[in-house]
């Protein structure tokens, strides 16, 4: 039956002991998105057309959110991340701009983690940046896309129904 | 018209000068849920049931964030939180976790980035904790509902609409 | 002789070079307790009999204390924590709360310092809890008692003796 | 009736609100020490007597780590300190170094935890740096010594029985 | 005499008490700049005329840093920024990056040192992303430009010599 | 044709791949130094004969930043140091502080980034602790001295022009 990992027999909170598991190839793929008022978009985009700045920040704050991922999620294994990637691509049909993130390590947790604080933590600063335009925005549908490595196998989201 | 805050004229982007801003009581409240199958939200009560772990650590998790709030978001202000409350509750007609987070200071720059933190960590605790049984959970409707104080007035969310 | 090992032949603080230590598997248990008035106690366990926060408040943070001991500690190695468990058990004989820490890691370094500072730092939570009602409460015995792998051997506490 | 301020109605952890507390000006001091063999303080007297390295980086940690106590103590709020100091002392007689730690602020609460942080992360450094010498090593009597300002007015610690 | 305020009559290391200095608005300007190969510093200028991206990253790190000064320098005050600007700037003539930052914060201490700061983890930055084509870049001439606010009054340096 | 690793294709900011490196053992020295009035590098060597804390100071803050180099240099991979020495010794010809730094990892990434950071934040130390009485310091000539481990082979830095 299934049980949560993090609660142990007597309820009580804990950090999982992955010390005799293997060391492998991980990697974690995630998705969010930040809901706006089109004007909101084109606001950001026309900024963007000048040096980029709403999106690349949010990149780069999603980038190094990652590495502080096990600071923040009180349970999470601290791991030495090789690889963060963070995209910010603007969807005119949300309106909105749409978050992914994918990192990879080589060690005994997984890094699904990382990349959903990643996708968190650059929709968070979208919407900082934007607030003063449009105190509306939502940040939604955070979800794991795909992940491989790790005992528990290759897992890959079923596609989005919202 | 409306304009970017965090972008200067040419397009860079800056951390807004707030040197003249008075000093006012400022607080702001935000949401967000997990979606989640209905099974894991069972497991995740019945383990409450036992000591409350999963929404208790989500709840911490959240407070202790939204002091870091500063330091994942690249352009927000530093400032003395008088108050951060995170509430999780129970949604089985979500079904999953419904998160609220009330965050007050009195100070320069407004909080809804420190309570909209808040929300998003402790949503990513309540994935963390609960992933070994779902990997399929979203997080969803990450939003401000209510803000006050500072120059830009009261600011109350429009009823949800998803 | 023996020598400091973070004191180099001039004298300097120095940061030890683990640089050709064997990564093993390395394990250390360490203790603490608070001594406080019988009512604060009584305070705490009942308020623990409705959902456990003092207690799991101090656990948590323990555990994320732990991951930042090369934070806090200036001498100390950065390491990969494989696992850190705290636990928080009353002791009406002392009376007070009785905290144990067990961290592990594969390493080049001992995980002393880790069980130490999650033991210490789940005790300083314990007084913050609940220094409105005692302020007289005190921080004792803070101690390893159990260490495993690496040159130096294994390592036993002998009983305590106050 | 004593409650406990970190636990509201329900028993759910919580940041007290100071919202409405007045700022005031408040210092605390606390102590602690580490008990040691005759031996290891000798060795520290010893390197002290080069360049004063271990009472030294102790007080450094002491000072860093109290600029830190929010981050650390879950419930904790934040504050500017605007001094801190830590003093680190030899007692043949226990044989083991006694530390102190003053903390100021002005502001909306009481600053016995950063007092408090600052001699367990300075007497932790201490045994990290005698460590090697002497396992047996005990921090003990950690406690408040004064605090002033503040609603709750001035308090004083009897002296110490053990 | 002049003498050394962060150093006590005994020559211990101390962190300044400021609690009766006044709360009065400060500000300071600080200056550096990263000395490269010309071809180096063509590299970045046609990385940045795509998307700005070692400049920006390097202002952004330097923003970042800057709300982190107090946990970097031990005796530094933790303080309020209202305001950090970092401005990254071709110099041909170098050739080379030039970097300046500008802090404001309205308290009890300068801000000089998260100005430098700033400037120092801008420098770094541009380092480290231009390193793969250059290791022979040097960091240079990061000094204090102005400086107002507080008991010490106005300070401009001199005009740079070198 | 030489690129710059941290920007892709398009121009964005990224955190290079490691993945597929091999962990080796790495190991960098870095330099810089602090100029300043003789009577401020004799004020410094002064106190420095009663309990040495400028340059102690100064070297433990060189150390502890390095261990953070990663949160503060966005694109920066986070390793585990196995080594952090950092030197501080007086020049009297500059007239000022000469500081290295050297670190060691077995990783897939270099350490040079650690290096540098550690002397920066070393002389940012000196500035800081010595700037109430001269405002006039200059940090510089920070730069790689010597660079081992990984696919690019060994690098060491012409000797100093300056």
């Amino acid at each position: 039956m299934a049980s949560l990992t993090h609660i142990d027999a007597e309820g009580s909170a804990r950090m999982v002991d992955v010390s005799d598991k293997a060391a492998t190839a991980r990697e974690a793929l995630a998705e969010g998105r930040v809901a706006m008022a089109l004007a909101t978009l084109e606001l950001i985009l026309s900024g963007n057309a000048k040096k980029g700045d709403v999106m690349g920040v949010a990149r780069l704050a999603g980038i190094m959110a990652a590495k502080r991922t096990h600071e923040l999620i009180p349970l999470c294994h601290p791991l030495m991340l090789t690889k963060v990637e963070v995209e910010v691509v603007a969807d005119p049909a949300l309106p909105g701009l749409h978050v992914t993130a994918r990192a990879k390590t080589t060690g005994q947790t997984g890094v699904e983690m990382e990349a959903l604080t990643a996708v968190s933590v650059a929709c968070l600063t979208i919407y900082d940046m934007a607030k003063a335009a449009d105190r509306g925005m939502r940040i939604e549908g955070i979800r794991l896309l795909e992940k491989s490595g790790g005992a528990s196998g290759h897992f890959r989201a079923e596609p989005p129904t919202d």
